[in-house]
């Protein structure tokens, strides 16, 4: 049996493995990954990238169904979801001969198989090893001087929930290959949000249910109200403060029978379909975690500001750590770690520094705390909201929903948080990301000329508004 | 004769005179506007607002024509340009309204009528004062302890062009009732891109003829290369290097024919309709500038830093004062010089750090120096590129035109310009904006975390690729 040797030996393909890759062999060093399915995993082939495509098509329907508004006559729209499922998959596919490019681009080899950590063995003293078991069933091992896991996480599902074809989670809804006349979304986190809205766009009638007492429960209060007014307005069904029973879930027959529990009073629904979207469980299991010192807590593994789990030499980025679970997190992360085993200077984000997006119609951006986070952290607050309304562009596109609101310290001007709900929300959100980074004031972003008409003057105005001094309100 | 008191007499109610009299509301000051026309000047009737509601029309029906590759399927489909106008009459008015109400809110006095700067007389010591006609014929004299003037500009045209209704400025075109079936659009800059790239998705027939060797010569060499590249496999006919001659413009009979001088040799064309896009000249006549020492140079008001004229209390700012026309610098202009004469310390933003931006498919966003220029100031440059084909999100899009270019200084690592080309260029280019106000360096951008799939991730990257540690190339 051979033994591979290399400075990084990379377990999991996916945005984080990938990115971490990159930066190791842009830094010199020999960088190998090990992945099981496809490079680009979750992230690329049953995440971000397959929902943002069926969502633009969705987006379009929408905007076609009311193109008449804009001087545009067209015949009898019809939605062709085989076809919005290929073009997805189409998408898919560009973007793993991308990244396959990278790889031979940057010199990265990469090995097909199974791997699982080892123990200190005859390869090397150390645990942190990786055997793999390509899919012909050869064994090949790979010695990295160090080791950074990046396996990722599945869709969570509940406990008692039967087995049926009708009942999925993101993973199986990506092959859907009709639309439901109608479906129950359980979950009113960013996933559920984002598939009540593509699915309500495409015409499924959507009843989307959540447990605790608002939709997106991470988000400043203003968004969950905002975007439920939206899309009830849009006629999807909210139940919030409702909990599945999984017990009582009933696939027989062509509708799935289920009961939620509100407030102690039990309600039985229907609905063709049933799309579980309730988190994402780390993949720790069957990689040889338990041949190495590397401790899990909580189902997540457990790391260091500088992502190292407790041996030194094997990191762990992205969501197998149970971060954010975020695909540009996981990046991020994937370069600290890297940077810090080549003993750069590594600069560590804080989490709450991260943006978070969700492509709902309208979509929503957002960094920093929420108002009641804020509050909670005792500061003194001044906040400022200025709504899409009241901007020109905004008039100019028809999508007159949503707003930017701030809030800001109100004793050291520092901005705290700020949430976008309306389009291009996730394009902008990335100025405000800056803005914290350097740790501007609301003044000062004011100050940056934004361009009119654009949507990016609601990020100035909703910065002026801070201290009463927007123009457009 | 009776005489309005006030502490500001604003000369025109475009975007810098309603910006202005807001400020100066905000900061406790009595200001009255005179306009002659509509509140919201050429910004709101004649040039921003209507041309992006026409645009926002092009664009929906161009990505209509490929939406079955989205899996939309759609009858036939048919432009009604009239609906397309009476949208953006729509668009318009919605924002008057806007900009009527804001005044009322601010408790700002508007008097409508022609408005003539008035030299030292038994109203005031000193000249500012405005004579107003009224509609009604009654004359008002307004006396302000200040004066700003904000009369805006009109479109240039050609000295010698014959009159013809079939040769128009924007103002005219934006009228038009009926689309023509081909167009000869004089000047390739702003408007002349902006109404070719509209015209062309809607179906005309364009040529579009500029005197210098690009189209956009105010912008970076990459991107008038990219922006003729895309409009020529569109089916625009570009020529540049071509000059118009005013005297060979013949429109007798249905069709405009028209003769261009390339290079020493002449060419005869003909289209149905042509637009004289060729610049704006500022409004500075008849409105008394010869009652009072402002003086005039080059057909535009001098200012000094502040936007003073050489009469200390009389302020000139917007496009009568020859900057860069653009409608956020005018307001910007107008903040400044409300600031300035109220004492208080306004930030100044110099004018190679003002975004300017094109409408046109795909959009254009610009700040700071364009290569060529870096290179004239005899900085030691380097460069990073980035192209959308690159990016994740603009594959979703289906928009995968593009780049962002960032252009740095190779010995202090200041951001001295960025260039984008592409899907939402407008709006991204705001974070440029305050990344060149910040003086933070191509590092520090791309340490603010981008979301992934985002179009901003594309700054990231063109941020890291000056450096040579782009991720996605």
């Amino acid at each position: 049996m051979e033994a591979i040797q290399c400075d990084v030996v990379i377990l999991g393909g996916g945005i984080a493995g990938y990115t971490a890759a990159i930066r190791a062999s842009q830094l010199g060093k020999k960088a190998l990954v090990v992945e099981s399915r496809k490079l680009g995993g979750t992230c690329l082939h049953r995440g971000c990238i397959p929902s943002k495509a069926l969502l633009k098509s969705a987006e379009l329907f929408s905007q076609m169904k009311r193109s008449s508004e804009f001087g545009i006559q067209t015949g009898e729209l019809t939605v062709d979801f085989g076809r919005i499922q290929a073009r997805k998959n189409e998408v898919v596919n560009q973007l793993y001969e991308g990244v396959q490019l990278l790889m031979r681009k940057n010199k990265i080899d990469v090995i097909q198989g199974k791997g699982r950590l080892m123990g200190p063995s005859i390869f090397s003293p150390n645990s942190g090893a990786v055997a793999v078991e390509m899919e012909d069933g050869e064994m090949v091992t790979v010695v990295g001087k160090s080791t950074i896991i990046a396996t990722g996480s599945r869709p969570r599902t509940l406990t008692g929930l039967p087995q049926d074809e009708k009942i999925m989670t993101s993973d199986e809804a990506f092959q859907m290959e009709q639309l439901p006349d109608s479906i129950a979304i359980i979950g009113g986190g960013v996933i559920g949000v984002e598939w009540a809205s593509m699915l309500n766009d495409l015409g499924v009638k959507v009843t989307l249910i959540e447990a605790s007492d608002r939709l997106l429960p991470m988000e400043d209060e203003a968004v969950s109200r905002e975007i439920r007014r939206i899309f009830e307005g849009r006629g999807i069904q909210v139940r919030t403060g409702a909990s599945i029973i999984p017990e009582r879930v009933e696939p027989g027959g062509n509708l799935v029978q289920y009961t939620i529990d509100v407030s102690g009073q039990e309600e039985t629904l229907e609905a063709e379909r049933m799309l579980v979207s309730v988190g994402r469980a780390a993949n720790v299991e069957e990689i040889g975690l338990e041949n190495t010192d590397v401790q899990v807590a909580g189902g997540v593994i457990r790391v260091n500001s500088h992502y190292q789990t407790n041996e030194n030499h094997i990191y762990a980025v992205g969501d197998v750590n149970g971060g954010l679970q975020l695909a540009h997190a996981a990046a991020h992360e994937a370069i600290c770690a890297v940077e810090h085993l080549t003993g750069q200077a590594a600069y560590h984000t804080p989490a709450h520094r991260i943006p978070k997006c969700i492509y709902s119609r309208p979509e929503i951006g957002s960094v920093g705390m929420t108002e009641s986070e804020a509050k909670s952290s005792g500061r003194r607050l001044k906040t400022g909201m200025f709504p899409f309304k009241a901007l020109g562009k905004a008039w100019v596109m028809g999508e007159t929903e949503g707003f930017v609101k701030v809030i800001a310290d109100a004793d050291n001007d520092d901005v705290l948080g700020v949430h976008i709900v309306g389009a291009h929300a996730t394009d902008l959100i990335s100025e405000a990301s800056l803005a914290q980074l350097l740790e501007a004031t609301p003044w000062e972003v004011s100050l940056a000329i934004h361009p009119h008409p654009t949507l990016s003057e609601a990020i100035s105005e909703a910065m002026l508004a801070v201290d009463g001094k927007a123009i457009g309100i």
